[in-house]
């Protein structure tokens, strides 16, 4: 397209704007559009200009935005002119860890606009981290794998192989069927006995974190969204304190 | 301790300092000292002020550097009273995904010294996302699993079940047993036609991708440091092409 203006497909991270990437950031403080959805934290949509547009495309009455409308969205926006505008499309934790980026990306690509895609934090690894759990640990665990929970039952993952392999398991969107994955895992193989972490708004203000043993998680009280980690390493709790953080400058 | 000054154990990210977080971009501003490793990228080097102290622990001639020995020092370090000293223990990609940060915490949370984990973009993320690989992706692959291929056939991981998992592999530092690692996925199941990718020096100016098949995996040639991702994502190629990059300022 002759007219195209690059869309930038960036990653939010979990929350927390001090987690954002340099280029993020950058990126956010010169945009002109951002398309986002309802969970990014409200700090990181401060770092907006005023008068730039906000575009919220998260599920809410009155939208009835699928990813099709999406995608639509951004190849307007990208086809729009103007290539000294800044369009931010963005997303919570990383584009390309279930953040559908990879889906975008094409549908940019197919319609030839320009587009970047901006890694950040993945909630997946910096959640666990910010409850002071290493998602993997020498002598602990030697893999980490990630896994959404949403579609339990419905899903190509085989949870009892995934039992088998031995190291950390992430659960992303899974409190829902956490009693049902539980079940798959124990059935698979893994003991009730196993340490289990549920982070609860990981890096927003709010943040909780629950600890409980796998054959309690089909019953701990936990709100979405919540990342929810088992494996030995659910045990670690190095949350370290800072004595210095009054001394450096906030720029 | 009641001199004692935070350590920040500060994840680098995978090379292009515009993938550094905002809060590692400042830490690494504001350094008095500076731990890290060999296979930190120069252009985030350059980013610590003139005068600050630059230590390198990475593997080299007259160094008998064992983990214990860096903790040692660490500790050392945080000791040492000046508590307006910035201490930065920097360590490529995340701390806590294979950057034995876990151990480095807990060293020192032991000896009483403050510590601050900052996570970074993990290499296993950022690396196929430099390569336009979406580690997950609807329909394709609905779980990752991070493993690292260095103590192939002597850890703990069960490559088996792995191959029956049904997601995305990313191994790490696995270009030495590459052979040995496709041979245990094929003998899981995986099919010799599953697609891989291998990225050398991912973000660094002389990133390099190499496209092959599990089958052919044991016989290309390939440079370490490389990350190797294997499943149906490794045949995507989602680079994107931004037009606009000349117009955003680099502070």
């Amino acid at each position: 397209l002759a007219d195209a203006v690059t869309v930038h497909l960036v990653g939010a991270g979990p929350g927390d704007p001090d987690f954002l990437t340099v280029r993020a950031h950058r990126l956010l403080s010169q945009a002109d559009v951002v398309v986002h959805d309802r969970l990014v934290d409200p700090r990181v949509l401060e770092l907006v200009p005023a008068l730039a547009e906000r575009i919220d495309v998260g599920k809410r009455p009155g939208w009835s935005g699928t990813q099709d409308s999406i995608n639509g969205l951004l190849i307007s926006l990208g086809s729009g002119g103007g290539s000294d505008r800044v369009i931010v499309r963005l997303k919570g934790g990383d584009p390309f860890v279930f953040g559908r980026g990879g889906e975008e990306a094409a549908a940019l690509a197919n319609a030839g606009v320009p587009y970047e895609v901006v890694p950040g934090l993945s909630s997946a690894i910096a959640g666990p981290a910010s409850a002071g759990i290493p998602v993997t640990h020498r002598g602990v665990s030697a893999s980490v794998t990630v896994v959404a929970g949403h579609r339990q039952g419905h899903d190509d993952t085989d949870w009892a192989a995934l039992a088998r392999v031995g190291g950390t398991i992430v659960v992303l969107m899974g409190v829902e069927h956490r009693g049902a994955i539980a079940q798959e895992l124990l059935d698979g193989g893994l003991d009730p006995s196993t340490p289990v972490a549920l982070i609860e708004r990981a890096t927003w203000e709010s943040q909780r974190t629950l600890r409980a043993t796998l054959g309690e998680l089909g019953h701990v009280s936990v709100v979405a969204p919540a990342i929810i980690v088992i494996g030995e390493v659910a045990d670690m709790a190095l949350v370290g304190h800072s004595v210095s953080d009054l001394i450096l400058a906030t720029d």
